[in-house]
């Protein structure tokens, strides 16, 4: 499934582990574990120490399955949570860690998994408790290139995925079953999931996160497609505003100045380039437009193993446990047009994957950008 | 899309929330905002003090669309998380709580959205914090007709997409194309959405949570499909296992067993029954066969506009914020059959929704179980 090199990253993370002052950490993000160990699965842990050294804990009914995955071979099998609790407590001994720092996602984990992950029959009394998101995001930032070739494949699976979505678009068919096809498209054509689709169409479109509803698409609707594909475990985004029927001029309008906004941001993608500088670039043009009260939303997020990771904008940044953003390192990948233009009663959004480059962009999803289907 | 009875709601809240010494809560948890509010959508949260006044706050490009769904009229639009945490304290201003305990969903929030809600910014100082999970549950357990209305259209869609994935089952084809065929039937037959599908075969029939990748069916493996739409909001869970073409006398005495053993626990189901007991049932029949070894995880949880909630078994529910379950009541929805019986080389499982009648279980999910296509 992938031949990455394991100990290049786990010597990247101990680095990063001693600048942050960490000394063990406790994974549970599928993300995380998928790219230190090889392996990701829900109710699952990866402990993994400064000395590079990595422990699995995981249902006991997984463990063969787990034993093809991971590169590593200290897998410890649990029957429920209790018996989980007991297992860190058993590698906590096991690496002789009776007291220093311990890294927690705090970003994933829900406060009651906090409590379990802290329990005092599981970690010793001496070992505190950090933050570790910014560690994990610092070290899955830049991409190396098997990681851009599985993000390659899912954008070509993401174009598969539109096309269906957009030949489906007529009137009375519902938001869902446009999501119905993209979503059997991806999975047909090598996706081995898809994170969350959204299709809104007509008033819908205006929301910042529109999940498909059984709304039926009327003569004149926008109609916007968000997909999200994994292939391999590496994700790709893309977005689509698609008219059902003829636009109006200022349907059209609207579209166009989006399009112009977000090649204008694109072509600024590269090595070097700053976060805030992109979105100043693409929001600059909507405001130049008039349209300041109309724009929501940070126009560019990065992806890899989730659909939305790290590079982060500032101030959702910060929320999200994320330092401010570096400026742009070669081998980012991003997506750029994540925010829409909220005209009134109804919004445009386009977005496309892209690969920072050292001299310029290079965009993974080609599908066609038009107003028209 | 509901006629709920919203002030029966927030009085039965308002009566909980006394009996827990909480004054106010907000609530981020789609699912719980749904039952209290009408609305449920990402980035969104909803403060419902004890005397049943609620407020709301989303991001502002969806206020139009909360006023179509939701029954209230505090409703306040932010454009970041500074933004939420503002609306935060305007609201608890307008309510004039200065002091008091505030209830948060400690199983859903992350620890970083825990720092955000209790923001120096936004909560009062002389407001503490509480977990609020077990008001939420015990507010959601027990469903009226008109929510088993909607699982019941939920379980029919279940049906179909069950229908058109166990058509699809042939050597060469792969785990995610099997979940696409469920997906799409279930999306084009009426479903808005679905929780996370299961698909595992083969070997892979042996973890916990199988989600689907692109391994290929061969001929002799069993395949696990696990499937959950939700229509109008509302969940269903159903589960079976299908061989690749004529299974072995040992898979079918496993599967003969599971049946056994998941339709003597269902008949059991009734007002007053008790999960232990329930559970005792389902592995007793295990146990007597001789597969002690072989048994993994509590087979039975309450769904309703989750998938998976409250009533969850003793043991998980500790862990999940839950207290330990009370006798069943009558209306409580539950699937019934969610542990696999681990033979070694692959497992079996079936699983279905059912509704606690006063006398007896009403299965709602009804379609065939064969271990034959």
């Amino acid at each position: 499934m992938g031949n990455f090199d394991y100990k290049h990253r786990l010597d990247r993370c101990s680095s990063l582990m001693k600048e942050e002052g960490i000394d063990v950490l406790i994974l549970t993000k599928p993300s995380n574990m998928f790219y230190l160990t090889g392996d990701s699965r829900l109710c699952a842990f990866a402990m993994v120490t400064q000395e590079g050294k990595v422990a699995l804990g995981m249902p006991q009914t997984d463990i063969d399955d787990v034993k093809q995955l991971a590169r590593f071979d200290h897998l410890v099998g649990f029957e429920d949570e209790v018996g989980m609790i007991h297992s860190l407590a058993h590698y906590f001994m096991h690496f002789g860690i009776k007291q220093g720092v311990l890294g927690l996602e705090y970003t994933f984990l829900t406060q009651s998994m906090m409590s379990m992950l802290t329990h005092p029959h599981g970690k010793p009394k001496g070992v505190t408790v950090k933050d570790c998101t910014s560690i994990m995001s610092k070290l899955r930032l830049v991409k190396d290139e098997e990681e851009i070739e599985h993000i390659r494949a899912a954008a070509k699976v993401s174009e598969m995925g539109m096309r269906a979505a957009v030949e489906a678009i007529k009137p009375g068919v519902t938001e869902s079953q446009i999501a119905a096809e993209a979503e059997y498209a991806m999975r047909q054509n090598g996706a081995e999931g898809f994170w969350r689709t959204y299709v809104a169409s007509g008033p819908r479109t205006n929301i910042a996160h529109g999940l498909p509803t059984l709304r039926k698409l009327q003569d004149g609707d926008l109609v916007m497609i968000d997909i999200h594909p994994i292939v391999n475990n590496y994700s790709a985004d893309i977005c689509r505003t698609v008219c059902v029927g003829k636009p109006t001029g200022e349907q059209q309008a609207a579209y166009d100045l989006f399009l112009k906004a977000q090649e204008m941001t694109i072509n600024k993608v590269k090595a070097g380039a700053g976060m805030i500088d992109l979105e100043g670039t693409m929001h600059g043009v909507f405001k130049d437009a008039g349209h300041d009260e109309h724009i929501f939303g940070p126009p560019i997020h990065g992806l890899g193993i989730d659909f939305e990771e790290a590079p982060l904008p500032p101030g959702h940044a910060f929320f999200h446990g994320e330092k401010a953003p570096d400026p742009l390192e070669k081998n980012t990948v991003i997506a750029v047009g994540n925010c829409g233009l909220y005209v009134g009663p109804w919004a445009v959004r386009i977005e496309d994957t892209v690969v920072v480059g050292q001299e310029g962009p290079e965009v993974l999803t080609n599908y066609p950008k038009s107003l028209f289907k």
